[in-house]
């Protein structure tokens, strides 16, 4: 089942918003085992979108539109469809009757343009909006399903969700598509595949591999499509059961949640708690902790000791060790982490100090250089890490690489 | 100059990514008066990228493309420049030195796979990636420009910033298109644009305004085209005072500094310095000011008093002002910035606590309500405010109005 999507608005193309519509139809759409093989964005002009359409036609045989639905002077897409299908509009009584109510729930009176928008296709099948006045619009040519719908998100989500897929279920969909998400920690893309390599090699053809790289983080996607369900997770949990003894050190989860997620979960169901100390991430790492609906539970707050003095009055870090060795320093964070653990009375923190730059490097610290401790009662462990020169990306790896550091000290702890 | 934009990975077919970064490609071309006409997105599939670019050829001046120059066996945009341009790779002693020295920085060797990326068409320019191993590729065909770039956003952003637009600024660029931002804070989109609609009903033909929400700030673009670039200065310069007049408690700043700059600025120049005591943004407000390269001049650090026992120990919040009151409150926000100036011995602070939700709102104090003060030795100013229901964006309005409160007070102390 060969599939396209199609967003319509200048907005798009001027940068104005992303185009999180494709991506929840894609997402609808895939995970249904729709093969979805293209995204086309494109303007408020009539020519240009009979032109998608005529394209999309000749590769697909589902195509799925928003956009342009609208009641005002610039959602063309009623004439695109008039051209490209050389239909005829009629006024539709259930449909009229439909905007009426919509308006009236609302205190408007129905409009010349709210009217313009009871017109249907006469060769269509409609599909009421329940949150707006523009329909979901299906029509076919030369075997094609195209599919239109009103560029709202909310208004889409829910015509797509609770309208159009369960059509499409009870029509078209036989197959089964999964995918499973493997969160990797530690190793840079191309020593992940070195690693991978053999195994990649390997995987049956029915599965697909993607690397998803971010600062400190490489996503890997498993997916494939079969028509048994059953021996396709079978298959999946097998591979990624053998990854695991691949990359052990490396892989930090099978599933959709992120590092913070898995650490409040883990000190949830432990009843124990985490409080931080930053210097180079400026609180980066607290507001990750944070980010998670529920984390009062576990966290218990963070000094974002930017200053030296900050680092010797709240942390408790000794004025020697700072000449001594330097704030970038194992012997620094490891006081730090203890200071805050004792100050905040928590089970579990974290430490991190480095010259995140661009400026303040020197030949023996340069910048990138960080330390990371992290600490229980029992033992306190610290690692140097050798970033790179952007400051942004620094501080990403830095918190990261020091919410795994946690996660793995809360799992060897067991 | 008619241009399109490919973007290139599974991952927006199957809907795991908005494509962002194809957002962002149309904002810096169409700023710089390129037509950006479609956006299409495509697999990892030699056969399809190659066809999409034989499509844009016959459409476009310029094409550019993100994604599938990595290093792994599913970056395929290599085969697909061979098969569409027939060209030959070679080794590229500059691309070897620098992926190289990049990897020696990291502390990595060379493999196999980086020394693949290394080698470029014989018929290309090359821009360096300062940020990964994956350089820019421009290339031409029937008098259509193809650039290639990486698709990890960060790298992308540097490379097209830095070293693509300048080029197509030198080369391409004869008219003057000029564009200034302005930032304003504290107005949601609808009550903004009813403020500014007869201001932007006057504007000339030649002149355009774009809104660019996002939370707790929305940007405006105001944009124009000419041969006389002076002229166009001017008339942009005029207006924006119109605008200073219409909107002077909303309009922060014209230009394309962050909050957190201008505020870096701002103590920098007067010698002052702030810290933070966050409650609910967790670390949020702190990690913006860290962002800004040099902040340690300034920023002396944060106390992130999530837990009561926190906020009444490090910060001095009497126990019975957060019994009456309660933790989000004026009279514990008032203590916890007198706390937190007091302790850091600043000459600004700022202090947040607010029910970020999605729970733990009551009838009296709902999910979104945030109480922030802003302090300096003269004076205490608390403001209360009600965002929405989405936790991620109140700790972003949060984080941004609190920003903007400490702005305010450091202008209003001159």
């Amino acid at each position: 089942m060969k599939t396209e999507i199609i967003t319509i608005g200048d907005e798009m193309l001027i940068g104005q918003i992303a185009d999180t519509n494709a991506r929840f139809m894609a997402s609808e759409l895939s995970v249904n085992g729709f093969d979805v093989q293209r995204i086309t964005s494109v303007g408020d002009t009539a020519e240009d979108i009979e032109q998608c359409l005529g394209e999309a036609n000749q590769r697909s045989d589902f195509v799925f539109i928003t956009g342009g639905l609208g009641p005002t002077a610039d959602d063309i897409t009623r004439n695109a469809i008039t051209k490209y299908f050389n239909c005829q509009w009629k006024e539709n009584q259930a449909m009229l009757d439909r905007i009426r109510e919509f308006l009236a729930e609302r205190g408007y009176d129905l409009t010349r343009l709210n009217r313009e928008q009871a017109k249907t296709p006469l060769e269509s099948r409609i599909f009421i909006n329940q949150l707006g006045t523009a329909p979901g619009i299906w029509m076919t040519k030369r075997d094609t399903h195209f599919v239109f719908m009103p560029g709202v998100p909310f208004e889409m989500r829910k015509l797509m969700k609770e309208s159009i897929v369960p059509e499409l279920k009870r029509t078209f969909i036989k197959k089964s598509y999964q995918h499973k998400n493997i969160i990797t920690q530690g190793l840079p893309e191309a020593y992940l595949a070195e690693k991978l390599k053999h195994w990649q090699e390997k995987l049956p053809d029915k599965l697909a591999l993607a690397y998803l790289p971010s600062p400190g983080i490489i996503k890997l996607r498993l997916s494939g499509k079969s028509e048994d369900p059953k021996a396709l997770e079978g298959l999946l949990t097998e591979k990624i059961d053998e990854l695991r003894e691949i990359i052990p050190d490396y892989l930090v989860h099978v599933g959709d949640e992120t590092l913070e997620e898995l650490i409040g979960e883990m000190l949830l169901s432990r009843g124990q708690t985490l409080a931080t100390a930053e210097s180079c991430t400026g609180g980066n790492i607290a507001s990750r902790i944070v980010s998670v609906s529920g984390s009062s539970r576990y966290f218990t707050g963070s000094v974002v000791a930017y200053s030296n003095e900050v680092k010797k009055q709240m942390l408790r870090v000794n004025t020697q060790t700072l000449q001594q060795y330097g704030a970038v320093s194992k012997e620094v964070v490891e006081e730090m982490v203890s200071g805050i653990m004792e100050l905040y009375q928590t089970d579990y923190a974290v430490a991190v100090s480095g010259i995140a730059g661009p400026s303040g490097g020197t030949k023996e610290k340069p910048v990138g250089l960080t330390w990371i401790a992290a600490a229980n009662h029992e033992k306190t462990v610290a690692h140097k890490y050798l970033f790179g020169s952007n400051r942004a990306v620094n501080i990403e790896k830095t918190t990261i690489t020091a919410l795994n550091m946690v996660r793995k000290m809360i799992l060897q702890a067991d």
